[in-house]
C-alpha cells in the first residue's frame, strides 16, 4: 500500500460515505476528551507519582519521570535506553489523520530530547465497544494506515502492541530508540542570554473545539458570533501541524547547539516551558513575550472571555496542544540560523518567543502581561 | 515504603473500608471486562493487522508481531531490543494486587523469551472517569505501590508512563530490555521428542468470574449448585498465581536449553500453544494431554456445560488466562530438572502437560480427546 499524502488528505476533508461508513458518523463523539487535553491534571499526578519518590531531576545522565522520555544508562557502554508513551482519544474525525496524529505525537517525545532515531514503536489501540463489526474494520484499517505512514515517515517500523476493546476509542503508542549518549541532546544547559525558539503556533485546543460546536450545531458558534469558514480553515491549519513530524526540528538541535528543548503537548505552552525550565543546572526564567496563534483561534478565546469564559486560558499558556512544536532554548545566533533551516525544511515558519533570563523570584517561566499576540495563517 | 508481602497480602482479603473507601466499593465494577479476557479475537487481530503485512514469523533474528515480545536488531553490533505491552481492566478488587498481577501480566513477555532483565518499565493508566477524587487518590496510590513493588522483586525499575482519564479503569504498562543475543532464547526450535512443560495451572477466567458472581449475587451461585467456601479458596489461588512473577521460569529456560517458550494469557493454553508451533521452523505439532486446573474451576466448567452452556471453553484450552504460566517444549531428560529446580525456587508446582510430535496434518496444536484432567491445589 501506498503512503497517502498527509497534506492532500487534510485539504479535502473527511467524508465517511466514502468509506463505507454512515453519512453522519463522528469518530470523535466517541470519547467524551480530546486528545492531549484528556490528561490527568499536572498537580494531581505528580502528587499520585510520589510512590515513586522521583525528584524530576536529571541525575548521572539518567532521566526519570517528568520530562518528555525517559533516559536510562544501559548494561552496555555509551547506549541509553529513551523511551516514551502516550496515549489518548481521537480529536479529528478522520481515522487515517488521527493515526498520523498519533504517531507523530509519541515520536515527538522522542524529537524533544534530540533523538531523531526511533528504532521501534509499538501501537496501542482500544476499539470502542459500540461500534458494530463494520464501523470498527474500517476504522482501524484506516487508523493503522496513517499510524504506519507517519511510522514510515520517520523511518521507523511498527512491531507490537496490545489491542483492547473500551468504551471510548483509545489510540496511542509506545516510541523507543537505543541511542548513544551523543544522539541526545542535554535539555537542561539553557543559560540567561539564550532565546526560545517554538516551531508550530499554539491554539490547538481552541481549533478542534471550536469546530466541534460546528459539527454539533450547539449554539456556541452563534452565541459567540463565530465565522465558520475562518473556524473550518483553523481546523485543516491544526490538522496539518499535529501530523507533521518534529523529526527535522530535532535533527537541527544538534547542528544548532540547542541547551534546552521539549515538546509542548497536554499541559499547554507555559506547563511544558515551566517543566522544563525547572529541570535546568543555572539559576534561570523562562520569559515569553510572544505568543504565536494559528489564526483566528486568538479572536475565539478573546470572544469567549468577553463572555466570561476562560478562553482555555490560552493566553495564559495553559490551552493544551496535542502533537505541538518544539520549545528550544538556544543562543541567540544559533536560534536565527535555526529558524531558516528548519523552515526551508518543513515548509512552515518558526519564532523567537521569548529568552531565557537570571532567576529573581519563585517563577520559573511566565507569559508577560503585554507579550505580543501573533496571528499565524496556515502554510497550506 | 517497604514492599507489601504479596501473599499474605491476598490471604488477608481486600477490605475497601480500611483504605478509605466505602464499604460496598468493588474495583470490577468499573469495568465491563476482566484482565486478558478483553482482548480483541484473535481472527479479528490478524485480519485488521493486515496492513503492516506481517508474516507472523522470525526473520533474521528480528521477531514482529505475532509473538510474545518484538526482538529487534540494533544499529550496535550484537544487542537486541526486546519488548512488549500489554493493557487491561481490572479483575480483582485489591488494587494493590491488581497493580501487582499487571506488572507481572507485561513482564511476563520478555520471561517468555528467556529475557529475565528488563532494563525499563513504563506504566499505563486511564483512570476512571466516575470516580470522585478520594477513591480516585486510593486506588491509583495503591495501584502504583502494587506495580512498583512488583517491579522491585523484577529487579526494574518504572521510569515512564501515560495516565489519562478514561470510562474504565484501564492498567497496563510496557517492558524493556536491551539484551545481548545471548540472553534471549530462540523459541522456534522444538524438534519432535521434546515435551510440553506448564508452569501455573489453567481456569484462571473461571476463577475470577465464579467469584464475580458471588459478589454480584446474581444467581449464578445457585443455578449451577456451587460451593461457596470452594470459589473463594479458588480465587486467591489466581490472585497468587498471576501476581507469581514468571522470572524464574525465564531464568531456567537457559540453564535447561529450551527449544521454544511462551506464556499463556488471552488467548488460552490452546491459543498460545497454537502461536507457539506455528513459528518453529521444524514441521512439528504440539499435542497436549493433559491439564492441570485450578482445584474446583473444572467441576464448574462441567456444570456450566451440563446447563448448556460453554463452561469458559476451559477443557478446550480457549478460556482466558492473565499472567498464566510458560508454556516451554524442552527434551523430556530436561523437562523434569527444569521442574524440581522451578517448584524449588517458586515454591509451587510445574508440569510435563504434553510432547511435541511430527506434524501430520494441517494441525498445530491440539488438545486430545481423553485428555487428563489434574485438579491443582492452591500452593498457599
Amino acid at each position: 500500500m501506498t503512503a497517502i499524502n498527509r497534506v492532500e488528505r487534510i485539504m479535502e476533508g473527511f467524508d465517511p460515505k466514502i468509506h463505507g461508513l454512515d453519512e453522519d458518523f463522528v469518530l470523535t463523539k466517541l470519547t467524551k476528551m480530546k486528545g492531549c487535553g484528556c490528561k490527568v491534571p499536572r498537580d494531581v499526578l505528580l502528587q499520585l507519582l510520589q510512590t515513586f519518590k522521583t525528584d524530576l531531576v536529571i541525575n548521572n545522565d539518567e532521566v526519570d519521570i517528568g520530562l518528555d522520555s525517559c533516559v536510562i544508562p544501559l548494561r552496555h557502554p555509551g547506549l541509553r535506553l529513551v523511551q516514551t508513551t502516550d496515549f489518548f482519544y481521537p480529536l479529528v474525525d478522520d481515522p487515517y489523520i488521527m493515526g498520523r496524529v498519533t504517531c507523530a505525537n509519541v515520536l515527538s517525545d522522542l524529537y524533544a530530547m534530540g533523538v531523531s532515531e526511533c528504532d521501534n514503536m509499538l501501537m496501542l489501540l482500544g476499539v470502542a465497544v459500540d461500534l458494530n463489526e463494520s464501523q470498527r474494520d474500517i476504522i482501524v484499517r484506516l487508523f493503522i494506515q496513517g499510524f504506519k505512514d507517519a511510522a514510515d515517515e520517520a523511518e521507523t517500523k511498527i512491531r507490537g502492541g496490545q489491542t483492547v476493546r473500551c468504551p471510548w476509542l483509545l489510540l496511542g503508542g509506545v516510541a523507543t530508540s537505543v541511542a548513544h549518549e551523543t544522539e541526545i541532546i542535554k535539555v537542561d544547559r539553557a543559560v540567561p542570554g539564550d532565546v526560545l525558539v517554538l516551531t508550530k503556533p499554539i491554539g490547538g485546543q481552541v481549533a478542534v473545539n471550536s469546530y466541534e460546536w460546528l459539527k454539533n450545531k450547539n449554539g456556541k458558534i452563534e452565541e459567540l458570533n463565530l465565522d465558520e469558514s475562518k473556524i473550518r480553515k483553523a481546523f485543516k491549519q491544526v490538522c496539518e501541524q499535529m501530523s507533521r513530524l518534529n523529526r527535522n526540528a530535532a535533527k537541527l538541535l544538534h547542528k544548532y547547539e540547542a541547551h534546552a528543548s521539549t515538546d509542548v503537548t497536554g499541559f499547554g505552552l507555559l506547563g511544558h516551558a515551566e517543566n522544563l525550565a525547572r529541570v535546568q543546572k543555572e539559576n534561570v526564567e523562562f520569559v515569553i513575550d510572544k505568543l504565536p496563534i494559528i489564526e483566528y483561534m486568538d479572536e475565539i478565546a478573546d470572544r469567549m472571555i468577553e463572555n466570561g469564559g476562560e478562553g482555555f486560558r490560552l493566553f495564559e499558556g495553559r490551552s493544551a496542544e496535542t502533537s505541538g512544536g518544539l520549545l528550544v532554548a538556544l543562543s541567540e545566533r544559533s536560534a536565527k540560523a535555526y529558524i531558516d533551516e528548519l523552515s526551508s525544511l518543513d515548509h512552515a515558519p518558526a519564532w523567537i518567543i521569548g529568552r531565557v533570563v537570571e532567576k529573581s523570584d519563585d517563577s520559573v517561566a511566565r507569559i508577560v502581561g503585554d507579550a505580543i499576540r501573533q496571528s499565524i495563517i496556515s502554510p497550506l
